[in-house]
């Protein structure tokens, strides 16, 4: 395997050795925000490298814009080239045109912890997909029973709604207790005022990198080659609110708040050692949904939940591999109906749920809507999120004993906006 | 009332009199995409009014962009200021700077019939309510029958999901009839294929002209300000599709294909004197959702039509005062939960259906749930759309005996795309 001279990258605790190199979009203080990739504890100015000249005389790349949409654009040919010339770059044992330039280096490596970081894409659509099979049958179970569990259209296609992008932030950005409408058991008039049950979902969000004409449809093979990377996806839910409002259109305002993703975008090259092969099928799919290759992975993430000035404790590791429908099969069923599909559309996967209590993916589902509690580290528990709460998610593969690492998605919980004017 | 000296303002049968002066975005032969307004037979060209100075020494208006957003942006205070401008620039009475200097007038007017017309906006989000009482009644019905019509929250909030922006196509645009899942009565397993029952939605849209901050609330009368203006809209839908994938999670494939709205957004100001009491209220709504004044509006719209080289035939008739929730109302509680709203979001009513048959706003219910004819001019009939159908609603209110109208918003059903390359 090979190395890297870059400092931290040798380190095996680091999420970002040579054989990664996720994008994200970053500014070191006083800096504009534009493209960068991670490599050990530092972050590589791609801007900076382009301008140098560094990717030869290529077709411009839009790093130096503040979003990785225009580099997604030019498609999985250059995403090819753009990765092999990093890793040249980067390589120990590789090009010195940056590895033996210190003043290059000084002028475009920063440190991981120096640095801002910023949503990575401009979201064109966001939609929210349910294709955890654990997931679908435990939340069908609390809601109408373990009989009725599953509707049956699951086994058949990947259902899903859309989501919003107005609200997808970043990690670190703090998240706001939403107000709503809810209708406690036992209440004629329904409720006005803040949710809760308020609660995290542990997805794996997939970036469309290649959009589609309008009315253009994919193969699962097509849509896997347009699929640029996965991020982390926290799909932040308001239980009660989803609750009373989810009939007969589907989830809404309990969505809509903030869904934060991690700021690096593992690519799919990256993740290319992690493949793994799919679940069993309840039923043969239908054809245009039928995979000829294993497009599932093998990627661990873990969440952990921290109280106001407290302990970190894990509430739950989980692993994409537990996913019924793989993300190309997402992107394909999504474009099939005519959906124009656009560069920087994201795809969640829905949470993700294994077999066991440990590794389902939502407090809804750990405490079995609300019935039990999760106990903390320090002895403390919940049933559903407190204010000043922070979740941590961290998602990552094991090649060769290194990690392929997705760094962390993270949000903290502020008290809800006073009611000023609202009649209250 | 005031008069305007431009050709086709003061012929009755037109939509946009000096009290109306809609705006969107069009080109002539040879030109950039740009914003104007409709004045009787014609379009003024508003970039270059901005351009000749015609504005004052104003802000800069952004009429040069090829959308409204920019303008919007501007906020309230500008859209009067704007508004009030033009009405002295065209009225017969008004000032003489455009209309006694005809070679600025040859330049920036041109025939409405020769100009192509563009999306007025570029749809931030696109969200899809369900805010008529008939037809979520009869959609409850044919679904769930009459007892269970109606869901408990309906009466309590304006429901809702969100849609797909990327699909959101300007009049004249042609529709594709999707590919998707579908599963018939009697069939054991789904099957892949063209929808059978496709079927539009008569909806009002209404453009939101300025956003709200993440966490931003609003009340009913500061959502009613932030309001631009409304437009057409046909929220096309695949019914059969809908009925089959739309557990648990509402719609999603049935309505991406297309939505198509009418290109002149009719001002919030053109339609003040339209403006009328809402609905009883089957239960007092919360205080969040209470309206200290009336923001419904007396505006007619039909839908007809026209199969391949036959007769148009209307087939509706309804009127958007039919709405129990108005548009304030929708943006209100769309923002209460903590959504960022943005300039250029688009709200779309939900089908509006008057109480009796030929008011109902989609062929779902006209034939109840295809069961029974449409008949048109021609002795045709129709449970749901044929390829080659064109369906055109038009718009309008009446104030002085002359009409506030909207123009058109068109489309024509293209036969399914081979399935090319699926499997099939």
């Amino acid at each position: 395997m090979r190395t890297s001279w870059v400092p931290g990258s040798e380190d095996p605790e680091s999420d970002f050795p040579l054989g990664n190199l996720p994008y994200g979009v970053f500014s070191e203080a006083g800096g504009a925000p534009r493209c960068g990739v991670a490599i050990g504890s530092m972050v590589l100015d791609l801007a900076g490298v382009e301008e140098a000249g560094l990717f030869g005389d290529s077709t411009p790349l839009g790093f130096s814009e503040g979003a990785l949409n225009r580099f997604m654009e030019t498609g999985p040919q250059s995403w090819a080239r753009v990765r092999d010339r990093l890793k040249e770059l980067l390589a120990a044992d590789g090009s010195p045109d940056l590895r033996d330039n210190s003043a290059l280096r000084d002028r475009l490596l920063f440190p991981l912890d120096q640095v801002q970081m910023y949503l990575p894409i401009v979201v064109r659509g966001y939609t929210d997909f349910y294709a955890g099979r654990q997931h679908a049958f435990n939340s069908g179970s609390i809601l109408r029973g373990p009989k009725n569990a599953l509707t049956p259209n699951w086994p058949h296609m990947p259902i899903a709604y859309n989501g919003r992008t107005s609200t997808v932030v970043v990690s670190g950005t703090p998240v706001r207790r939403p107000l709503g409408q809810t209708k406690p058991a036992g209440s004629e008039m329904p409720l006005f005022g803040p949710s809760k049950r308020l609660d995290i979902e542990v997805e794996f969000g997939a970036v469309v990198g290649l959009g589609t004409e309008l009315g253009q449809t994919l193969t699962v093979e097509e849509a896997w080659e347009r699929i640029f990377g996965f991020v982390l996806l926290n799909d932040w839910s308001a239980r009660d609110i989803q609750r009373w409002e989810g009939q007969p259109l589907g989830p809404f305002q309990a969505k809509a708040f903030a869904t934060s993703i991690s700021p690096w975008v593992v690519t799919r090259a990256a993740l290319e050692p992690l493949r793994c092969a799919g679940p069993e099928r309840d039923q043969p799919l239908l054809p245009y949904l039928q995979e000829p290759a294993n497009y599932f992975f093998d990627v661990t993430i873990d969440a952990h939940l921290t109280p106001s000035g407290g302990k970190a404790s894990r509430i739950v590791r989980t692993n994409t591999r537990h996913l019924y429908y793989s993300a190309p099969q997402l992107l394909t069923h999504h474009a099939i109906g005519g959906c124009r599909m656009q560069s920087g559309d994201l795809l969640g996967s829905g949470t993700i749920s294994g077999p066991d209590k440990g590794s389902f993916g939502c407090l809804m589902e750990q405490t079995w809507g609300g019935r039990d509690e999760v106990t903390l580290e320090n002895g403390g528990t919940r049933n559903f999120l407190e204010d000043g709460d922070t979740v941590t998610f961290s998602g990552w593969g094991e090649v060769d004993g290194r990690r392929i690492g997705f760094g962390t998605c993270e949000g903290k919980i502020l008290p809800a906006l006073e009611r000023i004017g609202l009649g209250h």
